[in-house]
Order: structure tokens, then sequence, then C-alpha cells
């Protein structure tokens, strides 16, 4: 009897020792991270708002239809879909249909699975059935959405930023995430360059702010490609044409015309724009060769034009810590942008883009309101995180919670403390007690654990004399202090 | 032909008339509603910070099987589940199964439904096979399974606040939503009554910072409530007795009774609990008459001791402003609360609580980490939105974003005012520039409608003189001023 129970008593013991476990690609945030996390989307929020950008949220989850054809087959894929309720499911009780089934061995049939019974269907109209919602998958088709359906209660030019999380069904791998956060400022109904420009300085305020001191900020103009595109008469391969120049850095000049070559592009073709691919020098430079290659262009002119125009606006406005780039290997979102496309790089760490953006001109077009121009940006928070770790930018502050902890050795010290600890948050002084019943040592690891920077030890002797023992848990150091100098001390 | 093309034609202007719009149940928040629930948000979580109380965030999607069977039936249908991802369902190609099915008519199978399909599988099975996470129904489940999963790292006691949204399959209804935030705030692993104490000044601190005047903590102990079921014998019937007795406002001492007869108490239960159901005076006195009542329950005495305690803390530290009433009726989560039961109402506008917790003892029991004892509160955000607004509480700073708003009528005041845009943003003033090209009307309206306080007008005489015209929007006001008196009239 015994052998038969142990193994059943083991099996017990282990299932109670399995932990729990969050869904793969999602992560819990611990107090030390929690605190990282708040001063990077504090200080993004906080620069948002001196520029003028007003705070807005969306529900995480969208009607499936909104979301469903906004970012092409791939994206579509990659939308997590929310069942109705239990509710359709559970309430039915058929068979009716299946009573036709020549087996009806249901034994049989249900190990099966699902896949085999929906084979018949198209998934379209199956998932219509059982779903109708979806979780937001970026902060841009929501935002698209929002403004169509309070377009009578905005004023625009609406400037507004939003801080969400986000959820995308995508094989997790290291950095990338199931849900993570996304951290975007737009503005619709102003087509002035001077937008553009404010975002080249929100940029490099924030990420001056968050501590780092080497970053470049790339810009681009889809109208810059639309014209070298045209000058070669190669209007549908833009992409083409810009993925290969983005090699240029790799593969050398020979390395990127034979890829031209390869990619249907002619000799002549290539000599024509070998300028543009060679651009070097300062931004002044590159947009004086610019110009000269795309004199046949009108639509490149313009996009010369604007980039200037955003450089006047920025250069008006302050001096930037970020190298400001114009970049026309650049390339990103090519499919809505515009006009400018914006992205930001740390030089400090080897890490993709921390931030892009651009202007695109027809965003809420896909909900029926035509001719409202847009631009915005977006901050990639996880990888700004990674980057501050990596470099130890964390202020120590931010991790810090409880300024003081009242330790006590026994119930009477306890009854002593209440006053102190209560003054303290008077003056906002963030205090804690530990609860009487716990060793001192305890206590200590708990400040420590914690990060708690002063305690305060009231044992006999503190309580006879009024001067309780005032330890700075950084260097070690103590002295005695009545209650008036603590809070004194402890004041910022 | 016209005639037929005129049909289709209004139907898609109607097509493209028809907002988008957000799944029942779920809300925009529009920048003032932001706002608000910003100074709401932003008020607790600095108290709980003041107390010690440290943020965490888990994923809003959890295991199913993290969920499951956490909230009782009615709760467990209520859980939004997620599909697995769009690939289950579409990478098949079957219809092995079906084969057998006499018809195979798909085009009539397909509108009957999948309820039918569905009828012949169980529920659990089925969605297990399509569905294996499911959005977050609470925050004290989630931090349950944080507890236990992170035991290794956690210090204990660990006070933990949490605020983010949950998700409800109910029945949408005014006030009540499918996604709200919660706002909570658990200290596990200190069985101290101290932290109870805590968390009435905090609840104190807190609706005070938001303005409320006049509000009740209302306290039991599900202890008391097993004494008195103890001394009548009727353990089971705890919740029913409780019911009861809390319709004595209502229904007057003899409807109590009346219902009591019904729900199976004899006429003696009655007579030996009448001086508890008509518990009246201060808390002290309420206390004293609970004693002699309970004076043959072990258990029931303990609960009167504790509450002594925690009054007494309160005591120690601090007036409240909250009335602090033993309310022996108060029965929430009865069936997890194992000592004291707390719950808050504004006795300024008539509304459900907007506040509730208690002590629970066996948290973290369902994931295998037994005896680890906990207490926490929760602040209903929506509920205390609704009071704020009701009483005309939020403060008008909460909904200012900008400061400042300069306004050109050309490019030429464009550029002279770009410089002090700079400036007041350099010391922190919110400020905006109005792009060159609009009227100056508009640019009012836009002023008035974000509710920005200070509009700066640069015309050709203010470049002319450098006395910029600053006017004070809300009383209409305006003067002449300097570039550098500007700077220091709106520095805050």
């Amino acid at each position: 009897m015994r052998v038969w129970v142990r193994p059943a008593f083991l099996y017990l013991c282990r299932m109670a020792s399995i932990k729990p476990s969050v869904p793969k690609g999602t992560r819990d945030f611990s107090p030390a991270e929690m605190a990282k996390r708040n001063f990077i989307f504090d200080t993004i929020k906080g620069v948002f708002r001196k520029y003028g950008y007003q705070q807005i949220e969306t529900p995480s989850m969208e009607n499936l239809s909104t979301l469903t054809g906004k970012y092409g087959d791939e994206g579509d894929k990659l939308i997590f879909k929310i069942l109705d309720s239990g509710d359709v499911i559970e309430k039915t009780d058929i068979a009716k249909l299946l009573s036709k089934n020549e087996t009806n061995d249901w034994a049989n049939i249900q190990p099966i699975g699902l896949k085999e019974i929906f084979g018949g269907f198209t998934t379209k109209s199956l998932l219509k059935q059982i779903s109708e919602k979806a979780l937001r998958y970026d902060l841009t088709v929501p935002f698209a959405r929002y403004v169509v359906q309070h377009q009578n209660e905005i004023t625009f030019p609406f400037k507004r930023f939003q801080v969400q999380p986000v959820w995308r069904a995508d094989r997790p791998q290291k950095g990338r995430y199931r849900e993570f956060y996304q951290c975007d400022a737009d503005v619709v109904g102003s087509p002035s360059l001077l937008n553009e420009a404010e975002f080249i300085i929100i940029y490099d305020e924030a990420l001056c702010l968050l501590g780092l001191k080497d970053f470049s900020i790339k810009i681009n103009n889809r109208k810059i490609l639309s014209g070298i595109a045209q000058v070669i008469d190669k209007h549908d391969n833009i992409i083409d044409m810009t993925v290969a120049i983005d090699k240029l850095d790799k593969i050398g000049f020979d390395g990127v015309v034979k890829e031209l070559l390869e990619r249907g592009f002619r000799q002549e073709d290539i000599d024509t724009i070998k300028p543009i691919i060679l651009l070097e020098g300062s931004n002044d430079e590159k947009l004086n060769s610019l110009r000269a290659a795309l004199q046949n262009s009108e639509i490149g002119l313009r996009g010369c034009d604007e980039i200037q125009t955003v450089f006047d606006y920025v250069a008006a406005c302050k001096p930037l810590t970020a190298k400001l780039e114009l970049d026309i290997t650049l390339a990103r979102g090519l499919n809505y942008y515009t006009g400018a496309i914006f992205e930001v790089k740390t030089n400090e760490v080897a890490m993709g883009s921390i931030g892009g953006g651009g202007r695109y001109d027809d965003l809420t077009g896909m909900f029926g309101l035509k001719g409202l121009t847009g631009a915005g940006i977006s901050f990639g928070a996880d990888r700004i995180y990674d980057v501050l770790e990596e470099l130890n930018l964390f202020p120590q502050s931010a991790e810090q919670s409880t300024q003081v902890l009242i330790c006590c050795f026994d119930e009477q010290g306890e009854k002593y403390g209440l006053p102190l600890l209560q003054s303290l948050r008077s003056q906002n002084t963030s205090a804690e007690l530990y609860p009487a019943g716990a060793k001192i040592k305890k206590q200590m690891e708990y400040a420590n654990n914690k990060q708690i920077p002063y305690t305060v030890l009231i044992g006999s002797d503190e309580m006879e004399s009024g001067l309780l023992t005032f330890k700075n848990m950084e260097n070690g150091e103590q002295e005695k202090l009545s209650v008036n100098d603590i809070l004194k001390r402890v004041k910022k």
C-alpha cells in the first residue's frame, strides 16, 4: 500500500512545486523594473506635455473590423482575437446537425481536434462567428479611429500622445514581446513643417533628459525618394532601390551596383543616381548634391525644400545634442509616409532604432475622413530601457520608494515610533514602520533589499533619552538624533 | 442607368459616413478625461508610495489555467478568452473528418453557425484547443500568481500596488464597463494589524487629497461574523444572516426578524442576536455590546480584539477626516476574507462603495504557497471619478496642458516667436506656437478649447516695439510685455 501511495504523494508534491508562469512573450514588471520604466515614461510624457501634446487612451479591444485589413496580410495574422464570451458556445445544445454524422462517435472525434472540424470553413466566416473583437495591434489605427469617431469634439490641429500596451501574436524571441508598450505622439490637421521640427526637438530633449549623450536623428523625405525614382523612370521600384542603397556601408558601391542590376535597374539608371548613392558631407552639401541630381523632378525638389525648412525651424529653436542627419537610405514605413521620415539611433550601444516616425497624408481615410494630414513619432521604450541599463543611466533615486524605515525591538518601541512615522508622512517623506515582532537583522535586510536609504532604531535607551539611532544605510554611519532633527534631515 | 447608379452612390456615401465605434462596454478617454483620471490615479499612487507600497505590473493576458476556477462559476463565464492566433485555424486543411458527413453541403451548413457545430463538445475541452490565454479578470489573482512565481526574489512583507485595466464579459450597463481600471494595494507576509490601520489612513489621506470632505470607512471582521454564527450554532448561514441584518435600515427590526425566520433561523436564535442586530452607539459602545453578546465565542472575541487594536493604531497615528464605523452588517468578500473587512462610501453623493478590501489568510494557497497572510484595499476609480465630477472637485489645473499659446499673423511673426517659444520651454513652461497661416480667431478658439490660460500675439507693431500683446484668456485682459516679462509672468 505504501509503495502505491508514495509515487502519488511525490506527484502531488511536484504539482505543488510547479510554479505558475506567464504566457510566453509576456512579462511581469517588478518594483525595481517599474521604477525604471516609470522614469522613462514620465520623462517622455513630460516632454510631450511641454510641447502641447495631450494624453488620450483607447480601449484595449477594438472591433475586429476596425483592425483587419490595416496591417497587411502578415499583420492581420498577428492580431490577437478575443472570444465573444464563454456563453456563445456554452449555451447551445445541438448535435442536430451532427446527428447526420455517420459515426457520431464523439469520444473518437474529440481528440482529433478543432482543426479538423474547421476544415470546410473559411477562416474569416468562422472567426466572425466566434470573435468580433481583437486586442489593439498598435496605437496608430485606434488613434485614426478615435479622430474620426470624435471629429466633432476635437479641436484641430489635434496634438495627442498615447502610452499604452499593444499585443502581437509574433513568435517570441529575445527583445520581442507579445505585449509591449508603445509611446506615440501625433498631430493631425496641421501641414506645417514646424511640427516635424518640433518632433526632432522632442526626441532631442527627451533622450537628453534620459541621459543619452551620443545619438543620431536621421531624417528623409518620401518626396525625395519619389524624385529619385522619377529621374530614372522607376516609380514602382523605390523600395528595391532603397534596400540596395541602404547596404552601401556593408557591400560598398560596387556591391550596390551589382544588386541594383540584379533588381532590374539599367546601367544608365545607376549612372544617373550615382551622385545620390554616394551622397556625402554635411546636410547642406547633401542637399545641394540632391538638388542637382533631382533638378528635373518637381516632387524631388519639393522634398529637398521640405527638409531644408525643417532644418531652418530647428536651427531657429535651439542647438541639438543629437546629430541631425539627412539619410536618403531611410525608408521605414514607405507604404504610408508621404513626407518626412524619421529614425533615431543611439551611437553608444549597438541597438536597432530607438524611435521613428513621419508624416502621413491619409491616416483617417481608412475610416472615411479624407484629406486630414498628420505626422507622428514613436519612442521604443523597451529598447531605451535596455540602452539605459547597459549605460547605467538610471538615476538611483528612481528605484527608491521608501525614504525612512523605523525599526523597533518590541511593541513599546512600535508605539513610540508611530508618531514619528506619521510626522514623516505629514511632511511628505515616504516612511514605513516595520511591525513589532521581527529581529532587527531581518528589518535591516528589508531596508537593504528595498534600497531604503535611512533607518531609525528605537530601543529602550532611545526611548529613555529621546535621542533615536539614525542610520545611513549607504555608508553605515550612525548618530543619535532627536525626532525633530530626523524630520529635518530627511526632508527633501 | 442613372436610376440604378444612384442608390449605389447613396449607399457608398452612407457607408463612408458610418462612424467607427468601440466595442460595447469599452470607452475612449479624451484629453480632458485623461487629465482628470490622471489626477485621481496620481493622487492615489502618491499616497501608496508614501506608505511604502511599490508598483508592479503583470501581463494583460494570463494562462487560462491561472484564472479559471478562481472566481466561481459565474466569474469564470465572464473571463475574456483569447484565441491562440489566427494560425491555429488557418493552417489546417482537412474536411477528412467531415467527408464522412452525409450531406457535405457546406453552403447550407455554414449559416447554421458555430453553436450547432460545437453541440457535442464540452466547452472546456473545446476551449482548451483554441484558447490557452485570457484577459486579466482582476488584479488579485495575478498578484497571487506573481508572489508565488517570484517568491525567491521578493522581500517579505511585500507591499505592492498595481493600477491596471481588467476585463469582464459582463452585460454592459450604466456605470459598468467591460474594461475598467483597478487600483489595488496589498501587503503579504505580515500579520500585523498595523497594516489594517494604515489602509484606513491611506483611504483617509487619498480621499481628502481628492477633495472629499464627508465619507465613511466601514470596518467589520470576519471573526465577529463567525462568532455570531457560533453563538447560535449556525456556522453555515452567516451569509443569510448578514444579508438579512443588512436590510435593517430599509425594513426595520420586524422586517429583519421576518426574513430571518423565513431563512430558517429560530426565534431563540433571534433573541440571542437581537442586541447584535440592534447594535448602536459609538464604536466603543458597539464593541462593548458585541463582547457581551459574543462572550461564549472565542473567535468572536478575537474579532472584537482585532478591531480594537486597529482602532488603537489609527488613534496613535492621526485624527481622521473619515467617519470610521464598526459595521457588523458589512459582509463583502465573505468567501475569502478571514479578518478585517473594509468598505468606503461617500456621504456627499448617492453612490455605491468607492473602495473596499480586507485580510485574507490564504491568497497564494491556490498556487501552492500556503500560509502566507495578506491584506489589501482597492479604490473604485470610475466611481470616484463620477463623485468628483458631480461635486465639481477636479482642480482646474488638472485639465490645463499648454500654459502659453503664441499666435502670429504671418511667417514673419512665426519666425519672431520661435525664440520666445523655446525660452518658455527651457524654463519648463509648456507652450505652443500656432503655425503661421491661420486666422487669429481660429487661434483664439484653439486656445479656448484647449483651456490655455495665456496667449501672446505677435503682429507688426509688436515686432517693431519688442512689446508683445499678452492676453489672459480667462478675464480677457491684455497688456504689452517684453519677452523677459512674459517669461517671468508665466513661470511657475
